[in-house]
């Protein structure tokens, strides 16, 4: 039985805040610094300011079945050595679950694999409409000069496992070719 | 285990036309001309052309829990008698399931019911993005001069039941008031 009522949030479409005020995380540098794979280089930004990587602003809603989460994504524009700015990059708990990400502004790269080892990606853009399907692990890459803002939507039960991640890290990365951004693969030592 | 791949489409923000084509549902007066209040209002427009009242751009997923259906949905601005044009309403046939509406342009209300007599209704505007919890029926209302455009997501096993709506009709209408939009009560002989 019903027992919710009906609600609203407003997106800023520029800026990709949400209001009335939601949970808001900020992802600094220092929180996700050995996510980049040039460590010297994330050690010698953190020596000035803390950057702010990315934020995300979470709508809240009950984690159950038949629920709908959303969230605005922003990735600031910016790189670690020459590679972009970037999520931490997660699996869904229940990885029998997907997510949609709606393009708003910027310019970017999603990057997906899967545990038995299949990889994809696919450029965002305003407008871009990119389906996660159930078991892809997702991480999303800001390659342009502006702040890269995405709604997100994933299913109410689907909850975050980012420690597969952070454990073996991401089959690919996203680094400033000479001709632009460049997706390559993840090199040995990291992929255990 | 993954059998699908990620895939992506492109929304035009401003018709809400998504590339490339995926299935287009095209409702026009003659297909809906009894969810208006005023039937000879109705016949009366028919007599001329057979104006298209809304458009679907469904992107095709498989209908599993899990997934998460979407769409992008335009309605033209127009009124029949003083009633704003409008989406036929529905349940989802299985009930316990959510919507999101994210909308992209134009000015509108998006009216609510539940089975047990609640009654809701939102304002929709550019970045609004509103939530219809589980078991509350949906219809939306283009009350501007311009296409209301707005995206939809909803879980992969959702449905439609368009036959309780159909057969019952909705509790609230959207009429063109001495001030603007005015939400109204249905009136006794339709609620059975």
């Amino acid at each position: 039985m019903p027992d919710e009522n009906p609600f609203q949030t407003l997106i800023e479409l520029k800026t990709g805040v949400i209001s009335p005020p939601v949970d808001h995380v900020i992802r600094r540098l220092s929180d996700i610094k050995t996510i980049f794979r040039d460590r010297d280089a994330a050690e010698q930004a953190l020596t000035g300011e803390d950057p702010t990587v990315y934020e995300v602003y979470n709508v809240p809603v009950p984690e159950e079945t038949g629920q709908l989460q959303h969230c605005t994504s922003v990735i600031h524009p910016g790189a670690v050595g020459d590679e972009y700015h970037m999520t931490k990059g997660h699996y869904h708990a229940r990885r029998a679950t997907a997510e949609i990400y709606l393009c708003l502004r910027g310019e970017g790269i999603l990057l997906m694999e899967t545990e038995d080892g299949r990889t994809a990606h696919l450029r965002m853009s305003p407008g871009t409409m990119s389906y996660i399907p159930p078991f892809w692990a997702h991480r999303t890459v800001n390659t342009g000069n502006a702040p890269l803002v995405f709604v997100g939507v994933y299913p109410g039960n689907a909850g975050h496992d980012y420690g597969s991640v952070a454990r073996i890290g991401f089959r690919q990365r996203v680094i400033k070719g000479p001709d632009g951004p460049q997706v390559v693969a993840e090199e040995g030592a990291v992929r255990r």
